[in-house]
């Protein structure tokens, strides 16, 4: 292990941190409210970024598993302190609740245990939807945008903080790479801005918003969420922008070098865009009678499709109280999520594609075994260690949600809370059904609980590994 | 494809089924009912084995894939014909029912469809419990371990209907194999009938259920199962038999040949214990306060985590009605089930192993990659075939079991129903929680719903493969 190299980049992680918190803290002064919050959490980011910062790295040995390390180390730090504004204001009185949310919002699950929302100051609320933002494409994805980050080890890096199984670098400088992602997902999240402000939104909360979508998050400036607007224009705007950040940035990359229609060819787009308007449809059919006709039905339907896919968690309306078929199916929407190399969680698409290609190839094996070809998948052949791998995550994270129902029943909630709650930790998604579903919140959960759920929501996000790798003793024992 | 070996197999079940038929036949003449529904039953089962077994084969070629069709057709037909009794004596009117109760017994789920199971006739209630014994060990087995078939591909056959992810000869021969197997099953059938009339059940009712235990089903004469006879003597009895039939038959095998301190060495077989003793405790802690002391626990807990695990069904007690942390514990176990090559249902122990050394496996490859070995699993190194199996067969199996509860969910019954009846059929245990808990049954159900079950049981029980054969062109095209 390559400590010096590590430590070198948390350094640079918590400075960029202090830094982010210059917005919120430009909020807060804007509305008139204390900037101490901030001040006090900025201070020591600065000076523990800039001590680890000094450290030189002897050699440049850089492998995976010092991504692995480096991106679980920093997600830690990163919610450590990004907790604290909230617990200095007053806002949020208890850590581990602070943590939650902050986790939460880094990790764009949109899991709140606010039971007050609008109570907040302004500059926490817009602390706690910009964390979505920061969250969302990765900060270390962010450092590689912006410093001059020497050799192309940090490729391994970008690979464990950005989600999918294989993850391509679209030009063969990773800075570059991680460069063209910002400026995609930067000019997407200002053009919502631009939408909702056209909508009547104010800026703040217009602003904020579109942080939260971009970032697949799902946390709102209002209680009721998006319903608090009560607008079709801004639910599409929302929808639309919810749906277009669950698509693989590399695609926008392909429509920005003029090769819009090759886009199509994606198998993993063509499957969402299928699942999207065949779950919209089925929906709405499903709760026409209950919501006052097929309109309805249809627009209902399409938002919560479009939340749940991109595992963002906006709510419009109160998806708990729908028939059990669109219960469920919103549930197994759940698991999948959007696409790899999008902001969404979630299995990803492309997992479930690899997925469903094996049980095939499984049974052609059997009934032919010497005609047995390689598994396709957008135009390559995956090499069996791909497939092992994607065969792997998926037992892996089923286990895991499972497991976590366990230690979550030990709080005597029911069933159908503490299966959606540990699925939609997870899957980074926020609101599940019963007690979790859009009209409540995670407030009621016991400590332990809440330490479980913010281990799972880090999990989901940084696909597992990087999370394990910190619990594994080999990882740390020096070469 | 050599369809005519298959279909001169396929005439030996049938022939098989009608002879299996007189056990029921007598039991209705010595209760004096009516034996017509049986021999109406037996006639077209005769001619029309009669006829398929003339069918001789021309050439000797008989390979997976044979063996798989065999099996699955083999499953059809023989629930097809075992659910005639049932209408024709008009203890269950409705032939989709008939379907469901005899499919549920030959797979040895025990889901059932009877509302008032006492009003059964002896004789249909005999034939009912007896399924369970056929479906435990395999029909095609046991004519392996009669008839004499020609040639040794008949392991093939065996393979498919035995479950687990890999099936070893016990000795060269595949016929005496089966009769190694189908000696076991029965001495250990007839032992536990000698100590359950030792504790006071009648000779009908003691056989009875010793078939159900053997066979791992859980049907009962009863309508409150085990619970109505309150012994614990018989209790324990039959927990001790349903985890003894949830053993791998092979480990049996070498106690016969004196080697009994060897089936320590199985990995399977520490797993499963280690998972029976530490279930109870945690539920016996978990339920003490509710049902009068630890040592109720114990007995209630043990009873349950036998039934569970063992796949069995059989009920001593509501729990549905038990702690949020015991039930979810128990939906865990039904995933799980028992060990490979034993007549239990679920995913089998073997493979959780596996799983679980899988993502180890992972892990350490992402920290040292150039380290990696192989998987090993009872002392031997697993191929990647076989590893790359058993996480297609968890994916395929979670996921088949996701689908049906959309299928279900249009019924508009609850989620917590609908999970665990796909759950509970899929893993052929039969009872689940909510409106199919050990209180309720599955007469509810739409047709639709039950077809769907149908399907699961079996898919769950031939371990999906060969019911999924049967739905493939290209398994019926000529090469």
């Amino acid at each position: 292990m390559n400590y010096r190299v590590v430590l070198n980049i948390l350094g640079k992680v918590l400075l960029a941190e202090a830094i982010l918190l210059l917005l919120p803290l430009i909020s807060a002064l804007v509305y008139r409210e204390s900037a101490l919050p901030f001040l006090y959490t900025m201070l020591p980011l600065l000076v523990l970024g800039g001590v680890l910062n000094r450290i030189k790295p002897v050699h440049s040995d850089f492998f995976a598993r010092e991504g692995f390390v480096t991106v679980g180390l920093s997600w830690l730090l990163m919610s450590a302190f990004g907790a604290l504004p909230f617990v200095l204001s007053g806002d949020i009185p208890h850590y581990i609740d602070a943590l939650f949310e902050t986790v939460s919002g880094f990790t764009t699950t949109g899991a709140s245990i606010l039971t007050d929302v609008e109570r907040m100051s302004r500059g926490c609320m817009f602390w706690r939807l910009f964390t979505h933002w920061v969250g969302g494409m990765g900060v270390l994805v962010f450092i590689a945008a912006v410093l001059p980050i020497s050799g192309d080890h940090y490729i391994h890096v970008m690979r464990a903080e950005v989600p999918g199984p294989t993850v391509s670098k679209l030009v063969p400088k990773a800075r570059k790479t991680a460069r063209i992602l910002y400026m995609i997902y930067a000019g997407l999240t200002f053009l919502e801005f631009v939408l909702l402000m056209l909508g009547g939104m104010s800026f703040y909360e217009a602003i904020l918003h579109a942080f939260a979508t971009a970032g697949t998050g799902g946390f709102s400036t209002r209680g009721a969420s998006l319903a608090a607007f009560d607008s079709v224009y801004l639910e599409m705007v929302c929808a639309v922008f919810m749906m277009l950040f669950g698509v693989n940035f590399n695609l926008f990359y392909f429509i920005l070098l003029g090769q819009g229609l090759a886009i199509f060819k994606s198998e993993e787009l063509r499957v969402y865009l299928a699942l999207v308007f065949g779950s919209t449809l089925v929906i709405a059919l499903n709760i026409m009678g209950s919501v006052g006709g097929f309109g309805q039905g249809l627009r209902y339907a399409y938002f919560q499709v479009a939340t749940v896919m991109s595992t963002t968690g906006f709510a419009t309306s109160d998806f708990d109280k729908w028939p059990e078929l669109s219960r469920w199916l919103l549930v197994m929407l759940m698991f999948g999520g959007a696409c790899a190399g999008s902001t969404a969680g979630g299995l990803k698409l492309s997992r479930i594609i690899i997925l469903f290609k094996s049980y095939l190839y499984e049974l052609k094996q059997l009934i032919l075994p010497t005609r047995v070809k390689r598994i396709w998948f957008e135009g390559k052949a995956q090499s069996e260690q791909t497939v092992h791998s994607v065969l792997v995550y998926f037992a892996t994270y089923v286990s895991i949600i499972a497991l976590c129902v366990l230690f979550l029943s030990l709080d005597g909630h029911d069933f159908v809370t503490n299966c959606t709650a540990s699925l939609a930790c997870m899957s980074n998604i926020g609101p599940g059904l019963g007690l979790v579903g859009p009209a409540g919140n995670y407030a009621f959960f016991s400590v332990p609980s809440k330490l479980v759920l913010i281990l799972e929501m880090l999990l989901g996000r940084l696909e597992i590994f990087p999370v394990l790798f910190l619990f594994s003793p080999s990882v740390w024992r020096r070469r």
